[in-house]
């Protein structure tokens, strides 16, 4: 098997560095036998600091395209545009791709993969969610025999560190950032991560993976960690809950509830316990229960890790016999996608009042109004002097969250209420493994 | 793909469930085509109770071996002799092979893979260690370009139990293995269990893939859960470590070191973490670092799961695949296995001692000439009427396990030491996902 990898960054150079320099290490376990050919950029920084083989260099993909001899191309450009050309490019060439690209996957996985069905090749990109952890493979191909009735993803390294630390030593959410920028775990402009959008490109995949259909990403809500505060983080805890930016996809009875956002969790869910920028996948399956799939969701090893395992499936045959045999997401059916408003949880509230009597008698007649039922309020001793009123903590048994949002909007027209009022998703543990019962 | 189910015990029964009542939900990712066709037994009671068809029912496995329909023979009887015969037999038949049968693999598995490779066909094993959780296909497959440094594991969810409920109950052994009776998480005789036995031949399997060797399974190491003192947990507890049994396979200079045994795991790792009756696999790559793989790791479902992905990874071609091209244990060198003296690691030592001036400093002296270093020291007020004297509780740096077995036999000598010394490895988190130096 020859392979090209398009695009020499980090994880195009770490996945070189695996196939040449590395190889005996790297691939002593197995007798495929795997040929790096081309590495193609028009920037080798990388590639040379790390001590790549100059002969590999090529600065036109379309060459290597039209080498005949190659049997792979792996796609690691990123961004929409060129990547989807070089796809479609080798697709239509007859070689199979292997892409960690979840921008590109999110929004056209289906036609890709459509297109290598066409040309009866196969697409792989175990690299596109989770960097290291073989998330994808379980879910295809371990996880298989199991209907899975939820999936609850921390998917972006840079916003568990940034949680992380506002959970841990109390920093705020703009320090907490710096601090990650600093240590480049975050990009100068940090908003791909921080707004949720690279969760959300996961997710889609995930999902369309473990409910067997396609997922539109444009109807995912979306909600970033960047308008968190930190006093919601501190009164989650002290309520036993631990704040992460979590992807969620769970079956209702009348669809799929797709959404990422900062939810809390549980202290006694092992999801709350991923710290720092490693990532996590929780996957219930009727059979399995509870799975968790733990590692380091970037960087160019861990990703190099996951090109290198899809290399190697393809390179053994295994690849195109799941790409036949299992319900990818361009032979399923277009999956039922609730919208927010019907997504069913328990959820946190803070509403900020002044401090009268019977405000509280008034706000829970408002969420009583629409029919939802309080499990536990915390509220604090005034803090003298401050203009922002007494905060009423509130968590919610299962509620509708467009009933939700209608109370709320009820709440915030009250004139006792200083300040637009906090909602945050509580993902409650799935006890005894099962959904929880609505 | 015809399949036959030899066992119907709680797993066979509960495979046979999925692949019949369930098969609409279990196999809809799939159009693999897999069919049902024998359960064999000679006690049908757990498959009345779920309602199993009895066309399926049959008692006679010799007869379901010669069945030349049969592409795939499941054994589930459990135990080392009839099985080992089953599966000679359907292997010689040319019919693939699926097995939980720890037991029979960590003993006769290099055999048993001989013996399918001469015949052309494949033996499965997914479900032989921590049940639903996809942990060997990670490591065969997933993370096929790492080469795996460490691998930790709690590998029996009686055991885990248990600890876990002398650990944040402080319940002592004998009780919380009776709750855990009575739960029926525990046999009546736990042996295979408590001994670490069972996970010893759990370790036996995942070491030989992850390290490309054939382990000799009597080697290994083994110590219990059922000495371990309920003080210990707790001065463990307080200097920042959890008890767990674990399975541990590390690469060492000069080889491999395996053992199975309770051991401290530092509060910050997530092995810490799993509770109750889960288990967990940590695994470190040279590229993906640490990634950790968590699950039910027994019970019929989840297990049955398991043993589902092996049917349907043989029936689209690709376990077939995978045994031709990964190395297996049949065709790897022999490992060198490090004898227990050669494990270099921190410890946990406890040493009752009179409460007379100067024994500190002996037990110091008697240590620092076996050169092993202190690392902290917990000493406790003494508990007035004790005959047992003072608990001395020391941490040590990294050191050779004979040098302080050496150690440990000239301190228990002295007239100041009231009761033989107790000693329990710390396996040290891998920081920044390396190995630790040693």
């Amino acid at each position: 098997m020859n392979i090209a990898i398009i695009g020499c960054g980090t994880v195009g150079a770490e996945t070189a560095f695996l196939l040449t320099k590395e190889k005996k290490i790297s691939l002593k376990r197995t007798n495929a036998e795997i040929n790096l050919k081309y590495i193609v950029d028009i920037d080798f920084t990388h590639a040379h600091k790390i001590g790549l083989d100059k002969a590999l260099f090529c600065d036109n993909y379309e060459k290597v395209i039209e080498d005949k001899s190659i049997n792979i191309v792996v796609e690691l450009i990123g961004g929409l545009k060129t990547a989807k050309k070089v796809i479609e490019k080798a697709l239509s060439a007859k070689k199979h791709v292997v892409t960690a690209n979840k921008a590109l996957l999110a929004h056209s996985g289906k036609e890709l993969m459509e297109l290598a069905r066409k040309n009866n090749v196969t697409i792989c990109f175990e690299a596109s969610c989770g960097g290291g952890i073989p998330v994808i493979r379980a879910i295809t191909d371990g996880l298989i025999g199991n209907d899975i009735s939820a999936l609850f993803g921390i998917l972006n390294g840079t916003c568990n560190f940034i949680l992380s630390s506002m959970t841990k030593e109390s920093l705020d959410y703009s320090f907490s950032l710096k601090q990650a920028q600093k240590l480049g775990l975050a990009e100068s402009d940090p908003y791909l991560d921080v707004s949720g959008t690279d969760t959300a490109h996961k997710l889609a995949i995930l999902a369309s993976l473990a409910f067997g259909n396609e997922i539109d990403f444009d109807s995912i809500p979306v909600e970033g960690i960047d308008t968190l505060e930190l006093q919601d983080v501190a009164y989650g805890q002290e309520l036993g809950y631990i704040v992460k930016l979590l992807a969620i996809a769970k079956k209702q009875e009348n669809g799929l509830s797709l959404c990422v956002r900062p939810a809390f969790i549980s202290k006694e869910h092992p999801l709350s316990w991923v710290s720092g920028s490693f990532n996590a996948v929780s996957v219930y399956g009727h059979a399995t229960g509870h799975t968790m799939h733990y590692g380091k969701g970037a960087g160019g090893k861990p990703t190099a890790s996951a090109v290198l395992a899809d290399i190697h499936s393809i390179a053994i045959g295994n690849s195109k016999n799941s790409f036949d045999s299992v319900l990818w997401p361009d032979n399923a059916e277009k999956s039922v996608q609730l919208s927010p408003d019907e997504i069913i949880s328990r959820f946190y509230i803070r509403i900020n009042v002044e401090d009268k009597p019977g405000v509280l008698a008034k706000i829970s007649a408002c969420l009583g109004e629409k029919n939802i039922s309080i499990s536990s309020v915390l509220q604090k001793e005034p803090i003298s002097g401050s203009s922002e009123g007494v905060p009423v903590v509130i968590t919610t048994h299962n509620a509708k969250e467009g009933n939700l949002k209608k109370a709320l909007a009820d709440i915030n027209k009250m004139s006792v209420v200083k300040a637009k009022s906090i909602c945050i998703q509580i993902a409650d543990e799935y006890r005894n493994n099962q959904p929880p019962s609505f």
